[in-house]
């Protein structure tokens, strides 16, 4: 039996789409189509953060708008143009661009391809404990327990 | 006074360099000549973890080979061909290949640049507290203290 490591690298667009679409209950969940994420990170074992590579084909949207409590995140442009919407208003990015959302601050982010061609970038996330999550535009807010998020209405109903 | 916020997104080649060039003690510190880091997470204000976008020159390495108690490691190659070495040998990498390095394996691993040309590469890890990171190639170890790493020869005896 042959006992030698094996070589850690991968190619990351060889990496398996992750099965289920979008954790999100509808009407949130259809509006997820086109977007389609590669969780690098998980690939390797690694559970302090996640790594994932997300295309979103034309029109396609990164997550509904939301901001984390405790998990922050980040994520570089590799291919497109995203536009990257925030309470400052649209920015659109170009590949080698990059942000970061430190948890906490409230200020709700998502991309948005509005282009004809495909965006294609890396997310960052961590996975800090008792996270929660809020959507300024949506009837949506979502608490993590037990590793798994739950999807509440605003007024606290759950979904 | 205006206090519409700011554009988030930035060109991650646009960020300076970090200033002092290595942590390791000498001999090592001078064994990274030929490597700047732009500290792309800490832009953002990001704790939980840091994102570096990392060129590294024709000989230069990434690190010292190593391997983490606690913190989760992530690389993906945006330019160039560097040599990751682990346990398993030297495996050559490409533009979209990535590899992650799990806490706790000891198994341990670093890039080197063995081309003419320039290595960029993004690469990810946790801040969990109570790290350690330990160097199979040279006479190291480093302890995590107060956010500041201690850097040991392997008979525990302070550099």
């Amino acid at each position: 039996m042959d006992s030698k490591p094996s070589f850690p690298g991968i190619v990351a667009a060889s990496v398996a789409p992750r099965v289920k679409p979008s954790n999100y209950p509808e009407p949130f969940a259809s509006r997820m189509s086109g977007r389609v994420k590669r969780a690098l990170g998980d690939c390797f074992g690694l559970t302090n953060f996640g790594v994932n590579l997300t295309r979103l084909a034309p029109g396609a949207v990164s997550a509904l708008r939301h901001a984390h409590a405790k998990q922050d995140e980040f994520i570089y442009v590799l291919e497109g143009h995203p536009s990257l919407v925030t309470d400052a208003g649209e920015q659109v990015l170009a590949p080698g661009m990059c942000a970061g959302f430190k948890a906490g601050t409230g200020d709700g982010h998502h991309l948005v391809n509005r282009t004809p061609t495909d965006v294609l970038y890396l997310e960052v996330g961590d996975r800090s404990a008792g996270d929660t999550a809020v959507y300024p535009d949506d009837d949506l807010q979502a608490v993590m327990v037990d590793g798994q998020w739950r999807f509440l209405h605003k007024n606290g109903i759950a979904y």
